[in-house]
């Protein structure tokens, strides 16, 4: 019998990276080793995850040293340093940054989607976006039934998707915002801009660096990461990301034209028998996901299934997840459980 | 030369109510004398507004002899039994609510979109709601350009549209939810709902009551309403409408195909042009309009014009407004302005 793996966790300090160490121990993923692995600045830390303590190691080339599993999370340039020293070392790197997503050789994985793309590894294996990973969750039950024709995305999406700093500044504003002072902003839209806009009691249109077409690249992110994780070279869909005051859990309107007929309540059935998805929908009764019911939770979350009669096969959606969680560490985790 | 007119404010201890007295005196409505009518149980309080001290008479068919305009926004129901009484004193109603909206008798009236619509009133005129009204300022200019095929709309709306409860409801659990107490839960998604949600720090897709379709009251009245204000009485539109912990100021994701070609350039210079609308689109340089620098402005606020390659001639839009204001009080101002 295997006696586990030796796994490493890259940027162990942050939420993401310790999500990693939790959702492994709560899915009994065999684990012989931990190594937890940050910057030097935090080495000899130790931190407390689940109730146990873990020291923190300097993350190097030499420290993959007979590790089986490196799950990294600490940003692209950290990956692109570190991940094909990982590689080297024999560890397979699953990847939660955008370093490596749309490299043709790199498979982008949600299980639930696309699991048989695991084969094609060759030594990393890259996890898609938060927001594009519960948008596929929802999606595929669908386009397996019938076919997507086009797909309308708006997004709401929790701080916790910009880091703990970010966490820290929804609370610090809303605290200021309600003692009538003048909120500090430092994160939002994203850490070293040259302008930040408060998050508390706001809405940010706005999520990662702006790119040529006036699109950002979170959205850009959820139009081509989605178009390959479905095998669906020309999907057409567009997509509005903003950031919303919420900790954690993303939230997403879609709006679904299908390539032949399906009624909301065959939808619904689809999504009742689909793996990773759990179905709230029953609007007269009040039930529908909402971020603050599905933190700590590892489904993507379906509700307000709708008609829609201004195109001939049109759908409504509200999909919700826990972005650290289905939308991060979980599905890392589960690409993992696909290898072993 | 006129002296001006009597106005009543039907409704005046409310957030809309309030703002109609605001609104007018920044506008210089010709007010000769001012009514401000509410229940029983506000009757002989005095409000201050704008620092200026108003008496609260009782709300009843009594109080309209006299009146030139009478503006409502104290609820359906009162509206039902009020306004026509109103209206045989030979007042002009202008009501907020959503009682007379879709009677083909009355003229639905944005300023910007339908101002000849007024001409045919028979005392009474409706105001529509507030997100229906951000929302054709911003379609009216690429309608009148082009043409609109289909519009898919998302929303994100502030507490103020559930009224000052709402506005309270979101501080309180605001700082529960910061002091790790639990929120109290009373007006979301609306009172006297058998379940009720958190909205601070979290999204809550549920807005009115829920129709047959499963659809929102809030959505069918956003379908309908555009429809007749636009004059499109087939105009193909869906529609998704979540509450947000935003104290003020309602966002939409827009998302419209067009019947002819119309580039974002071209978009923009027809905003500029447009009427009560202002552009604030340059996103790399962090600009786009948000909720919190839209409070107490009359315009409808548009950003994040994008192409979207999805469709033939695809455009996404952000519309933001103030929805105490554009969305209620100054488009009620703006209609009575267009009868004097």
């Amino acid at each position: 019998m295997n006696e586990g793996y030796n796994v490493a966790i890259v940027g162990a300090t942050g939420m993401v990276g310790q999500a990693f160490v939790q959702v492994l121990k709560e899915r009994r993923f065999p684990v012989k080793k931990w190594k937890l692995l940050a910057s030097a600045r935090s080495v000899d830390k130790t931190i407390n995850i689940g109730g146990e303590a873990y020291t923190i190691e300097e993350a190097g080339p030499d420290a993959f040293r007979g590790i089986d599993f490196a799950f990294f999370s600490a940003g692209g340039e950290i990956s692109k340093d570190l991940a094909p020293e990982a590689v080297k070392k024999g560890a397979v790197v699953i990847d939660n940054s955008s370093a490596f997503r749309m490299d043709p050789e790199v498979p982008l994985v949600v299980p639930e989607v696309n699991p048989d793309a695991v084969l094609r590894h060759k030594g990393l294996i890259s996890n898609p976006n938060c927001s594009t990973i519960q948008m596929v969750v929802a999606l595929q039950p669908l386009h397996a039934a019938v076919g997507l024709k086009r797909v309308v995305a708006a997004t709401y999406q929790a701080v916790s998707g910009a880091g703990k700093e970010a966490v820290d500044e929804l609370k610090d504003q809303s605290r200021a915002v309600l003692d009538g002072q003048e909120p500090e902003k430092a994160v939002i839209p994203y850490k070293g801009a040259t302008t930040h806009h408060q998050i508390a009691f706001n809405m940010v249109p706005h999520i990662d660096v702006v790119e040529d077409s006036d699109y950002t690249k979170e959205e850009m992110k959820m139009i081509k990461e989605t178009r390959k994780i479905m095998g669906l070279e020309n999907l057409p869909i567009t997509v509005t990301t903003v950031r919303v005051p919420v900790f954690n859990g993303h939230s997403e309107a879609l709006n679904v034209e299908l390539k032949a007929p399906l009624s909301p309540i065959e939808a619904r059935q689809l999504f009742y028998e689909a793996a990773g998805v759990v179905v709230m929908d029953d609007p007269a009764n009040f039930v529908y996901p909402m971020p603050a019911m599905t933190e700590g939770k590892d489904e993507v979350f379906v509700g307000r299934i709708r008609a829609d009669g201004s195109v001939p096969y049109g759908l409504n959606l509200w999909v919700v997840a826990d972005n650290i969680r289905k939308g991060a560490a979980t599905n890392s985790v589960q690409i993992a459980e696909l290898l072993i």
